[in-house]
C-alpha cells in the first residue's frame, strides 16, 4: 500500500468538507437542475452557489464560469471554441511549446481545419519570454494560450506580461491554469485574460468537476452542443455532485491558500535542495523562484523514470514521471525537450508533488529510500558503467 | 418536498449498491488510472471492470466502450467524430426529426462546416419508417443516426430495420440509446449498429458517467483531444467514481431488467389508460405498443405544460414537460411538432416517468390530484372558455 503519496499532480483526495458537501447530491438530492420542480430547484441552487465559489477563486463573475467535466475539456472548449468563434478575423494561434496535450492536440485538430499555430519556445527553466510571444503575433492571430504553470516542471509563467503583449492588438488570451488554480492566487482581472481553465481534482475537489472562465461578451462556440445548460454553451446534464464538490474545494482553497503554501514550500525546497545533494547527476528541472508550492521535479541521469517509479511504488511511495495524461506513453516529455534537455536525460524525469497532508517524515522517507534505488538501477545500466569509467579516467 | 417523483427521464437516484461501489473512489482510492503506482492501478482496475459491465449491458466488447461525461457528450462524440472521420467518403448525414438536441445541434455544427443532413419524418406515434431512412440515403451519406427511444414520448424505434437499410451500402449507423439503455434489452450485434450512446443517470447510475460504444475498427475522431486515456480517443482524467457507478448500475440493470419492466408496465399503462378517461381532451403521445416501460406522456389541451408542472410541484409531485435539456426553453417541442401536433397542443405536453420505487399509491395520488389542477388552470384560459362555448352550442 502507498504510505507516502507524492503524486498530487495526478490526483488529490477529496477534503472531508468537500465529500460532505457532495453527499446529499449523491443521495436524496438527485434532481436535475433543469427540472421545474422542487428537486430540480434544489440542484440548481447548489450549482449556482458553486459557480459563485469558483468565480471568487479567480476573481471572475459567476456568469463567466462554465462547468466542464475535466481540465482537458475546458482546454478543448477554450482553444477550439475561441479559435472557431473568431476565425472570420484570422486563423493563427500562438501557444507555448510546453502546453498540455489537451491544448497542443486541440491545436493539431484546428490545423487539420486550416488554422496555423506558432509554438513559442521556453528557456532552460521552462519560462516563456513575453517578448517571444509578442514577436510571434501576426495580423491573423486571434488567440494566445500559455499555461499558468506547468505540471511537469512546476514553473509559473508570466501570464500578465504575456496578456499585456497581446491585448493591445485585440487578441484573445487564454491560460490553462489547471496545474495552478487553487494553489496560487489568480485574478483574471489583474492578469488581463479572457479565458482560464481550472480543474477541481488538482485542489481536493472531485474528478469530473472543472470549469472554464470566459470573459463576459467574448464569443465562444460550444465544444459539446446540446441543450440549454450553461447558457447554451455546454450541453449535457450538469454533474451536480461534482460541481458542488468543485465549488466547495474552490472556497476552501481561497480561504486556506496562504497557509497551505507556507507549509508546503519548506518541504518542497528540502526536496529540491537534498535530491541533488544526495544523488550524483540529479538535475532540478523548472524554475526555483517562480514555482508551484507543492512541486519538486528532477531528472535523474542514466536511469529511466518508469523504473524508478516502479521501485518507489514497491517501497510504498507514489510519484510520477510527468503529466498523467502521457505518463504511460513512455515518450520523452515534449516539455523537457523544449527546455533543451536531451532525450536520455529527459527519460529520467520524476515529479514529486506534495499534498497538504504530506509530512516532513514522508519527505525524509523518500530521501532515505530513493538514493539506494537509483544506485541499484544505475548498476544495471551500461551507460552508467561507461560514465563511471570516463569519470574515473 | 417531493413525495411522488415521476421525472425519471430527468434524473434517477443512485441505487444503494451503486453508491456503495463508488464510495471508496470518493475516499481513499482517489488515484489516477494513468499513474504508475498502486493507487493508480487500483483506479485502473476499477475502470476496466466497469468497462466490462457496460459492454455486457449492450452486447459489446469492453474495448469498444469509451467513457464520456454525459449522454450529450457521447452523442457529440459519435456524430461529429464519425462524420469528420469519414468525410473523405461523403458529407451527408441522415437523422430522424425527433432526435435529442445534442444530436440535432451537433448536426448544425457540422452543417456550418459544409456537411448536409436529411431529417427523416416520423408518424403520429413518433415512429421512424425504415423505408424513409432508406429513401433519404444518397451516395454521399456516411452516417445514419436514429435514437433507440425518445424521452419525450417513450416511443421505441425500429433500429435493427433501420440499420439493415443502411449497412449494405457501407453506411455507419449510430443510435442515441440514452433514454433506452438500462431499461430495454439492447444488443449491438443483433441491432447491427456501429455506435451507441448511453448514460448511467438514466438507470440509477451517477451523473457524469456515460459511454459511447464504437464498433472495433470503426474510425472516429476525438471530440475532446488530450492524453492517452480511452485509447487516445477521449482525453481527460477518467472520472473514476462516476465510471465505477455507471458500471455497477449497468450490471444491476442487466440483472434486473425483466423484473423492473414487469413491475413498471402496469403502472405506466394505468396512467396511459386513466389520464384520458379522467380528464377531457387529454391525448396520449407516442406509441402504445413500442414504448419505454417507465414512460407515460400526454398532451393536455388548453393548458400550458409549465403551469401544470408548477401546480403539481406544489402538491409534491415531480414531473416534466419533456427533455430536461429544453424544459426551461419554453418552446413547443420539435418532437411533438414532427408528429403532427399543432403548437397549442404541444404546449400542453407532460411526461410522467416512473422509477422502480414508484408505488401504485403514488400513481393513485397523481390521478387524484391532477384532474382538479387541470380544471383550475383551464378556468383561467380564454381558449378553454371558447372551447366550452363551442362544445355547448
Amino acid at each position: 500500500m502507498t504510505s507516502v503519496y507524492l503524486d498530487r499532480i495526478a490526483a488529490t483526495p477529496l477534503l472531508p468538507e468537500v465529500r460532505e458537501a457532495m453527499g446529499p447530491f449523491l443521495g436524496e438530492a438527485f434532481g436535475n437542475p433543469q427540472s421545474l420542480h422542487a428537486a430540480g430547484r434544489l440542484a440548481q441552487e447548489a450549482v449556482e452557489e458553486a459557480r459563485e465559489d469558483v468565480a471568487v477563486l479567480v476573481g471572475a463573475q459567476a456568469a463567466e464560469i462554465y462547468f466542464t467535466a475535466s481540465g482537458t475539456e475546458a482546454n478543448n472548449f477554450a482553444i477550439k471554441g475561441l479559435a472557431l468563434g473568431h476565425q472570420a478575423k484570422g486563423r493563427h494561434i500562438v501557444v507555448s511549446a510546453i502546453e498540455h496535450s489537451s491544448v497542443l492536440n486541440s491545436i493539431k485538430a484546428l490545423e487539420r481545419q486550416g488554422f496555423t499555430a506558432t509554438l513559442v519556445p521556453v528557456d532552460g527553466s521552462g519560462r516563456v519570454d513575453p517578448a517571444d510571444v509578442e514577436k510571434a503575433l501576426t495580423k491573423d492571430t486571434t488567440l494566445v494560450s500559455v499555461m499558468t504553470a506547468n505540471s511537469e516542471i512546476g514553473t509559473i509563467e508570466p501570464i500578465a506580461a504575456i496578456a499585456a503583449a497581446a491585448k493591445p492588438r485585440g487578441i484573445l488570451v487564454h491560460t490553462d491554469a489547471v496545474a495552478a488554480a487553487g494553489s496560487v492566487p489568480l485574478d483574471v482581472q489583474a492578469l488581463g485574460i479572457d479565458a482560464l481553465s481550472l480543474a477541481g481534482d488538482q485542489f481536493y475537489g472531485p474528478k469530473g468537476g472543472a470549469a472554464l472562465f470566459v470573459r463576459k461578451g467574448v464569443r465562444i462556440l460550444p465544444l459539446i452542443d446540446g441543450g440549454i445548460q450553461e447558457g447554451g454553451r455546454r450541453g449535457g446534464t450538469e454533474n451536480v455532485p461534482a460541481i458542488v464538490g468543485l465549488g466547495r474545494a474552490a472556497r476552501l482553497a481561497a480561504r486556506d491558500m496562504e497557509a497551505r503554501r507556507a507549509a508546503l514550500v519548506p518541504l518542497r525546497d528540502r526536496l529540491l535542495d537534498e535530491l541533488p545533494r544526495r544523488i550524483e547527476r540529479v538535475l532540478v528541472t523548472g524554475s526555483r523562484t517562480d514555482r508551484l508550492p507543492h512541486h519538486a521535479s528532477v531528472c535523474v541521469e542514466f536511469v529511466e523514470g518508469e523504473a524508478m517509479l516502479l521501485s518507489l511504488d514497491m517501497q510504498g511511495i507514489a510519484a510520477s514521471s510527468g503529466s498523467a495524461c502521457t505518463s504511460k506513453a513512455l515518450k520523452a516529455s515534449h516539455v523537457l525537450l523544449a527546455m533543451g534537455l536531451d532525450h536520455a536525460t529527459a527519460q529520467g524525469s520524476l515529479v514529486f508533488s506534495l499534498l497538504d497532508a504530506t509530512t516532513p517524515a514522508g519527505i525524509d522517507r523518500l530521501l532515505e529510500v530513493f538514493p539506494p534505488i537509483v544506485d541499484r538501477l544505475r548498476r544495471m545500466s551500461p551507460l552508467w558503467t561507461e560514465h563511471l569509467k570516463k569519470r574515473g579516467s
